[in-house]
């Protein structure tokens, strides 16, 4: 990067040429990036590209058909909205593909339940399995058994996830989920069963993955297990019937899919935001994360609006963030990238408001991002004086390597009602919530693109 | 009815006599509904009611195994609580039974749908059926259509209910769903469907009773309504494949439970209340109509808590609301009955607070009555100066022989979120709002059972 150049050479002479080249290189730029935002709050862009992609392609798992025409459609996307360099880039994901799925319970009171298989789930044997429950109302309690303790029972953990504002009451209970099935196949339980990591109080289960082990593991909605537990809570063992099939197949191809805005100044760097492509499968990937594709997508091109700025905005649809896989293939086409990378980003929680931004403390006093913070104070969006913590799952491996990062903190109180189930729909998109992330990201990309704002800590 | 024999033999004694007659009957009725009333809010009876009834029964389809134990449920509750007369009326009443249903949109966009067949559907053909959508926003436009005009396809009407406090959004629209079958295969579809007649926003599709077209019908969750609006929207023909299965049974057993708290006053008539036990297949029955069944039977339960009143209350368990029969079948076993019953009334309209009350305005005035409405004005419940409309379905028969009838109107605007639909579990049924109701329900009861108030308009 240039000015990273100039600082090699003389730091005198730097700090005397600096201010001249600043001034001409960011002048202005209080103005075009408010301009940038009005456009974007009346955009339908984002509007346009979340309706497409829910309608015409719908939930996008890793290796099945849908996430080559997901593939498709965001190549063709890309190329309409006059992107550039337009580029696939396949590799190979672990694939995880849903079977016929049931579970009831045989006794003491018969009732049918609301499943929803763990990514990683075994099948049952044929015909399924029929075993009394061992429930528990904390996870940590199932952790507290001795191996062999769940020997041929069915572990059912009911920990309840917190709704809030940061989303955290998900990694607060996300073992739960993520590490359980190991966990309960360890202490000898032959299927492992709990209440959804979710907020919500609809019958609808809530799906993600967790480490196979080599159990079938399914969530139950949360009114389902509500009923368990009162079940439990009387008294009479409790037996249920399980039947699950899935499919596992250890190399699909997923793709990685990307375009760009060219900058005026090739030497300039390159900002990388972007969105995942691929969903679950039981909604058709509204909120997670059509929205963040579409948010970021709109917002580049948006920014750009007036005609090229000086650095380049790469928009990339990663193509394996449910399943893993294409944080670590981006990481390894584009490490030689990341020392001219100036900020890359991802908007994956969500279509809710965008209400702190956290931004790399080195460049968070540069008047271009002083003029982005005067720009989002109407939208309620605070800039907050913290570091960022976490950049986005699709972008760990560029920050592990040295990329700086943002994060816009979206407002996850609803998220968590909707995040891997069958009613993450695009009814459940506010526009107006949608436009006012449009006007975040699109301000700060104008702003760092066309500044020569550099967010890499000084040595 | 005592005081209206006396009427009967002269006015002038009648006018000079009741007034110290009432003072005896109707005394400290103000104090001991208040206490009642009081009681009521911190009594646990309609609770435990409402959490048995969803955990060791679940939904209730008439003629199903599930209906025979919760009839024998019924009989239990009732003895357990002290109910005496506790009778097990049977009669006979249509069955519809679910069987397997999935619905995919097959072009120009696969996509699965979330679908629940209609009370009284026929089966596809084995193997289902693939057919062009015709896309109606209002059932009117589908009305529109002349005879044939919908040959070989499948109808499809996405009319919107309206959330509204006094649920008038249902009756509004419910002629897409009870009438629409027969009306879409007149003009030769062969298959129809709706959008939801819901309020809600979530993937889960709600039922009812529908008269039969002789074609497979059934019921799109609202995102998937909006889902097949938007793909028609595009121009291109949309085209789906359904199949469902679904049994009928032209006689099946239904019960009516009652139970009573006889009045010290053979003569003085019976208040009968409840709500009823049968439910639909896919929630677990809780607002409708296990919060109807909890509230009356604890509220009678209530309303003689400090021994027996002047008049016997009798709490009615209704066997087929939902399909239709138990309003017949309860007339027919009770129309000798009719001129004795001092008033009746159903809840069913969920566990919403009530916000306004009708009475007969025969009654209205009676010092009882202003007891009662004094006790339940801090609950936030108005007496209207209206007459009652609807006392509830399975007491229309009963009305229309000419038996005074209440209506308490419970908010509703959250009831057609859950009706008819799997989410209708007990977690939806909010504690201190079902307190409300019994609060209500047992001053009345007690106020006009302890009382002399006639109802009866006079001649």
């Amino acid at each position: 990067m240039r000015n990273l150049a100039l600082l090699a050479v003389g730091a005198s002479l730097v700090l005397a040429a600096a201010p001249a080249a600043a001034q001409t290189v960011n002048q202005d730029i209080s103005a075009s990036t408010a301009a940038v935002r009005d456009a974007a709050l009346k955009d339908p862009t984002a509007w346009d590209i979340a309706e497409s992609l829910t309608t015409e392609i719908g939930p996008r798992l890793v290796g099945s058909p849908a996430m080559d025409r997901a593939r498709d459609w965001g190549v063709e996307t890309l190329k309409r909205l006059g992107f550039q360099n337009v580029k696939v880039e396949t590799f190979t994901a672990s694939g995880w593909f849903r079977g016929e799925e049931s579970a009831e319970v045989v006794g003491p009171y018969p009732h049918k339940l609301h499943i929803l298989g763990l990514g990683g789930s075994s099948s049952t044997p044929k015909g399924g399995l029929t075993a009394e429950v061992a429930l528990f109302r904390t996870y940590e309690e199932m952790l507290a058994q001795p191996e062999g303790a769940l020997k041929g029972k069915i572990a059912v953990v009911t920990g309840v996830m917190t709704r809030a504002q940061d989303g955290s009451g998900y990694g607060a209970i996300n073992a739960q989920r993520s590490q359980g099935p190991v966990e309960a196949a360890k202490r000898g339980a032959v299927a492992y069963l709990i209440r959804s990591l979710s907020t919500d109080d609809t019958r609808l289960p809530h799906a993600g993955g967790a480490r196979p082990g080599g159990i079938p593991a399914a969530a139950l909605s949360t009114p389902d297990a509500d009923l368990l537990e009162r079940m439990v809570a009387r008294g009479k063992p409790v037996t249920l019937k399980l039947a699950m099939t899935s499919r596992y197949e250890a190399k699909v191809p997923a793709y990685n899919i990307s375009g760009e805005l060219p900058g005026t100044d090739p030497d300039a760097g390159v900002l990388i935001v972007g969105g995942h492509l691929d969903s679950w499968d039981a909604g058709t990937g509204a909120v997670d994360d059509a929205a963040g594709i579409a948010i970021t997508t709109a917002a580049a091109k948006l920014a750009a609006g007036q005609g090229p700025l000086r650095r380049t905005i790469r928009v990339v649809m990663w193509g394996s963030e449910e399943q893993g896989g294409s944080s670590e293939a981006y990481l390894a086409a584009h490490k030689d990238e990341v020392g001219r990378m100036v900020v890359v980003g991802e908007s994956d929680s969500g279509a809710g408001r965008i209400w702190t931004i956290r931004l790399p403390q080195a460049g968070r006093d540069h008047v271009a991002m002083k003029a982005f913070r005067a720009a989002v104070a109407p939208l309620n969006a605070i800039v907050s004086r913290e570091a960022p913590r976490f950049g986005g799952a699709d972008v760990s491996g560029l920050i592990q390597a040295g990329a700086p990062f943002v994060e816009f903190e979206q407002d996850a109180s609803r998220y968590f009602d909707l995040h891997h189930s069958a009613d993450d729909t695009l009814d459940k998109i506010d526009p107006a919530e949608l436009s006012q992330n449009v006007a975040v990201w699109a301000a700060f990309l104008h702003a760092a693109a066309a500044s020569d704002v550099d967010f890499r800590a000084k040595p």
